[in-house]
């Protein structure tokens, strides 16, 4: 078997003020995530939306990451701007520090920092974007896990300077040949028992199918799903369980 | 001498995007205070200047102190917002680990915390936002200093739960009889010398001549100038050399 | 009968960006509503959302309003902003003019004006702000049905200057003895019927039952519900339903 | 001689809140120009700034023109959004409304638009954007001058499509051989004779020296300046003499 232990990771509050996001609460979610990649105010959330995902990710012992992005909420950041990469760390800092001061206050330490959405992508490409995230994290936070795609600069760069990485395998989002997610402004619907025999394969076998119909290896640390997937919360259980019945065990990183 | 020792603080940081705020430099200003209360994004500042900021801070050996305000970057955070406390409490958590994020770049343990404009005086008078101010500060940081007037609310409530305070005296602002500072959106100009020799006379008196003519005693560890107020760098180094031609030291907050 | 005709006025647009706002759609509501109060980027809407909402006012008909906010998008409007009255002023003319844009590109006039949230109450008991709204629109839409409640400033101030008004009945909000509306951050859910049969009680004899028991008049030209009530569309159909079964005709102001 | 009558159009209004962009005043400004390109709020100006400045176009007979930009406060909107062409035309749509409003206040026709900073350079080389622009254009303002380059695709689809274009020479930008101004997210300083004479031989031969030592022909109604060139008023008067003293007659676009 590829791994015995796999992290579950979602993103999670990603309403705004009196808007709320995605079909399920926070609450539910954090039944069923390991972890959550939570909004810092520049795409999604706001510092009561933090502070009440602190508070949860306290009470159900799921681990906390900060969730950064471009600033960009009119596009729920997924617009890329293009910004220096120095701003860009500075907004990443920003956001990661607003947030480990609400897990502070409900006695939890940062545990992880994951770009959001077109950051994300940004950064997986861009070698000086990540030399330049890495480099702060390794001044601010060097325990912290840095979440990214296997194949991209992040990851190959984080690695190189010790920053500790959990590398994500994407139960919601499609693969193409190259081991890239296929990047989407609005997302396709999944049949939820589909997403989680994908998920069951990926870590057996280490491999999936991608979407010119061929297999291609997997390598990572942690299962993403997306609270804004449609049926998100009933995909997090259909992936809870088939792992479980799998043998799989759902924990953490740095828990195994 | 009523003050042997006191600290010299100022605002910083306050330009916004391309636009700068204040006559000097934070670099020049550096040079003349002791403790930064720097903007965190919310009435001015934004990473960069904050990322900035808190590297001058690690480079002068000052203080560094995060300057929360009301969400209202439109009105300099002048205008009181009629949000409720736990609202207020959230937004001025968020600010204070944004700016602390940074400080952890430069090196720098953040030094103090001090509300910003309306909503400093909001809480000096607001017995339940001061309260929740300092239940969150006894959670997310006991050590910092909380700056604030000796005769708010916020001081009092400080003190009675034991988070530290810095009590404030404004050079640069009109008390009255209440002993309360005069606030206005727009601040007259001065004379740096009158200034100087108002902070020389709090210290070794500690008295005060309010808008009304007549002396009201004065407690404080901190002189107070802001960036803003006409020729304040003038009126930062003439505090400066008046109080050492008098014999007090200056020097942080806990140092003496 | 007091009322033999009367509008239909709907709040609409509210979302942004990635998200949306009440359970319906405002191409659903457009099928209910004679008037449209649209969301003007302040507290809810978009330059997108403020498009399309244009596009379906002049598809359905339907008169199209701007529902300017003080700049809260945090607290969806619902907080006052200790602004100086000018400043509200000229965040008006803003929106409104926006929404006018948009409104022009569809070839509809705009019709009408109603603030938002806090605004709307803060407007209604501050002569002087409701002094300086009016004058504006003397100049930039003499023509522009400033809608408001019949005992405000706002009214009052509005026919002394010879604004036209359209004065409203809240189906969806609780009266006090005053004759205000009782303001709430929250509103309470209501049974479509019994909102529908307090609207044709108000057309038929003018009066409404207050929060304390009794019976006061009312005077008005429109009846507005809101899109964040839960089960508005329902709200909105069953009202629309009862008015017709009573004889009362639904048409925009100035219609009939 | 190529020209004998030109515009003299400068951005304006780029404030925000309480900072203050530029060396010059708008006042000032506007006794020099004869078209004023103000902000719309997304890069910088805000509802008071634009109150003001559509006033003061009224006082100076200046030509009042809509500078709208991306939605990017943060980087003075010279960073490029990836958002949909559809979407920045709404905000372009947003922003021009909200200016026309305050000059219907103020008994002042909108005469123009010009994008500003990054979208100007994304409009005129995006024939997709420039087309929706100018359709936009064609349904809220078909007698509003679109400000562009003259070789851009703004100006080729404009010019088809029968919308008034008025196009731009730079006298505070460099050229390059194709045509296209050299971009830069800080300008370096001028000395005004050297642009004045550039401006006084731009009209006399319609030719410009580039960067590469080269002339170059190019065709325009209007010289354009900054506000934020440092010097930008005495750029601007300098130009105005030289270009009066040459024979040059300076008025708004369409009064020769």
């Amino acid at each position: 078997m590829y791994r015995q232990t796999v992290d579950l990771n979602c993103d999670m509050g990603e309403g705004f003020g009196h808007w709320s996001y995605g079909e399920a609460t926070d609450a539910a979610l954090m039944a069923v995530a390991t972890s959550a990649n939570v909004a810092c105010g520049f795409h999604g959330g706001d510092p009561n939306i933090m502070d009440a995902a602190a508070r949860l990710a306290a009470e159900h012992g799921v681990g906390l990451g900060a969730h950064p992005s471009y600033n960009d909420r009119q596009g729920f950041g997924r617009r890329a701007i293009a910004a220096k990469p120095e701003e860009l760390v500075n907004d990443i800092l920003y956001q990661v520090g607003a947030l480990r001061e609400f897990g502070r206050r409900h006695g939890v330490a940062l545990q992880h920092v994951k770009p959001h959405g077109a950051l994300y992508m940004t950064a997986a490409k861009d070698p000086e974007l990540s030399r330049l995230i890495v480099d702060a994290l390794r001044r601010t936070g060097p325990e912290l896990f840095l979440y990214c795609m296997d194949i991209s600069e992040t990851c190959r760069i984080a690695q190189e300077a010790g920053q500790p990485v959990v590398r994500e395998f994407y139960a919601d989002r499609d693969y193409d040949a190259s081991g890239s997610i296929v990047f989407a402004r609005k997302v396709r619907a999944y049949d939820p028992s589909e997403l989680a025999d994908k998920c069951v394969r990926a870590c057996r076998d280490g491999l999936v199918r991608t979407v010119e119909g061929e297999d291609i290896r997997v390598d990572f640390e942690s299962i993403c799903f997306h609270s804004d997937t449609p049926g998100a919360l009933a995909i997090g259980q259909a992936i809870r369980a088939a792992l479980t019945e799998a043998g799989v065990a759902i924990a953490r990183p740095g828990a195994a």
